[in-house]
């Protein structure tokens, strides 16, 4: 299926230039703070408004790339014409700040030290640098929806009719596509979908692009997966990751864990769709958890929970072992966690 | 201790007045939905108002039970002179709709049984209803509270120096006076609130109630219990139970059983504070859970958080196995969820 194809099959807020696009210079960034409520794109002006866009979690998920990507092509825009020094020091500064934003997001960070290296090749050999990173990031995307695609075709492999599924947090194209080709492929299913707090990325991105794509949904309260478990409604769980450890540790939204426990608890299987392999996190000890604002805890859409004083906890992600994952949905297959080593090594 | 001092020792929320009292024949509710960003009580003028009020979530936990049974004194002076059978019916009428406001709610349909026992013993014997259902409510009170420090005491003999402590909703008397009894006991704890979606007991309740008392409290989200137990800061999980089968199943606010799976799987005990037996749910298949309104999932303090065609499942409670229980803190000492039968089974 060719990209304009896909694009029609999904939902509003994952449509290419719906997550973010590049135009004369400027990056817009479709603000998923503000969806499912409106539709509305932020517009930033240079590499640290793009920065602080994803800080903000204007954009989460697969968004911070796509943003921090056009941010890249904004930083060689700026600097077009000036000495080539001066360039890569100002490009190498961008991509910096911009993987700062996300220390969890391997992903991102890679993607970018490719930008990078794309650059210094078209500007040593006088090219446009600004042209070469947009064709990149055009042929980077070709390849990431095929990806996508073939994730997506082996994730509706594991469905049965009849099956509830739950998910967790926003996986995204690969998750959302995936329950798309089943219902295509004639199969009955119900998603529960967990709000997902402090951000509501389940209550406010998930559920409505299902619902969208008249996949029946509901939500529950981030409590309530395993008692929904217990009632025999779930037989399936599927999430994204952040990141996949070489040793099969899945880091992914808070949350994820504890309903992987849950899910091993009542026989249910978990599968996790995995982005590529990053190979600087060999293992559980790499990861580095992001701690986020506390006060994010004390609030809800802006509205306090309780009062300022009181004292609040908030870990952004948390990590499941190997041994609670049924299988890792890859571009080599779906795998067992305890293979990835193997398929994901550079010969 | 006697009722006084240890008012003195509860947090706001927990002193007898602040959870209801009566007055020339009106009730006054302490409005839980309010607090901790209000202090404010909400009037009733008659049984239907307390219902209501019951319904909407003014007050909850042992807070019901105290409105019913002051909505039952107020009954009686709406009717008194009125002929004897008239005011047996309109009582029992009262008592009816009382309780149908909260169908887990075991204890309190026991105790307005009770009532409806005292007012026509009181009636055929031609005394004040009024007064001698107050007189029992004043004597309930203090056996209730005298319960309480008891169990406080044994749940405190159970809580280490140094130990992080996990809880859920508000567990109010029993485990907010047994966190203060451990502290005065010289133990440094640490506890964690989830917050309790979708009505954030534990944001709005039971983290302003500790933080009054100077016990060290963090809030978390519903997602994060797992992944604090994985870092080793819980060691104990205390929670209290709308019921508990006399077979040993907890029913508690949805959530327990989860947070119940995750602290089984790290090693972590769990206690559960019992207010006595119900022996009208003898099993786990004599517990009906109640499903309340799908909108309240929609929203968080009166907010959306997502849009209103989405649809939402909202399980108020949940039923945690006694295999997962460590230890039932009764009046009778901290038993076997598998022992109940014989401590609670009327001779």
């Amino acid at each position: 299926m060719d990209r304009k194809a896909l694009d029609k099959l999904l939902p509003f807020v994952l449509k290419r230039n719906n997550v973010a696009y590049y135009e004369d210079g400027i990056v817009y960034i479709g603000d998923r703070r503000k969806y499912p409520f409106e539709k509305v794109f932020l517009r930033c002006n240079d590499v640290e408004d793009v920065a602080r866009a994803i800080e903000d979690m204007v954009t989460q998920g697969g968004g911070p790339y796509v943003a921090a990507a056009f941010a890249m092509v904004m930083a060689a825009k700026k600097v077009e014409g000036k000495p080539v020094n001066e360039i890569f020091d100002y490009l190498r500064k961008a991509k910096i700040r911009l993987t700062n934003t996300r220390p969890t997001n391997t992903a991102m960070a890679q993607r970018l030290d490719d930008m990078l290296k794309i650059a210094e090749t078209a500007g040593k050999e006088g090219q446009s640098i600004e042209e070469k990173l947009l064709d990149w990031i055009r042929e980077t995307d070709d390849k990431i929806y095929t990806d996508y695609e073939y994730r997506a075709r082996l994730g509706a492999s594991l469905v049965n009719d009849g099956d509830g599924i739950l998910t967790m947090c926003f996986a995204e194209t690969a998750f959302i596509l995936a329950m798309a080709f089943a219902m295509q492929d004639g199969k009955k299913i119900q998603v529960f979908t967990p709000e997902t707090r402090p951000y509501l990325q389940g209550a406010r991105l998930t559920a409505p692009s299902l619902h969208e794509l008249d996949i029946p949904v509901q939500i529950i309260t981030d409590n309530m997966p395993a008692y929904v478990m217990s009632q025999g409604k779930i037989q399936k769980y599927f999430t994204a990751a952040d990141l996949i450890t070489l040793d099969g540790h899945v880091c992914n939204k808070i949350g994820t864990f504890q309903n992987a426990i849950a899910a091993h608890h009542h026989g249910i299987p978990y599968f996790v769709f995995m982005w590529g392999a990053d190979h600087k996190s060999p293992d559980r000890a790499s990861i580095e958890i992001e701690n986020r604002d506390p006060a994010e805890i004390r609030a809800c859409r802006g509205i306090p929970t309780t009062i300022d004083e009181i004292d609040a906890y908030y870990p952004a992600f948390d990590i499941t072992p190997p041994y609670m994952v049924s299988g890792v949905i890859t571009v080599h297959g779906i795998l067992s966690p305890y293979d990835l080593k193997r398929h994901f090594t550079k010969a």
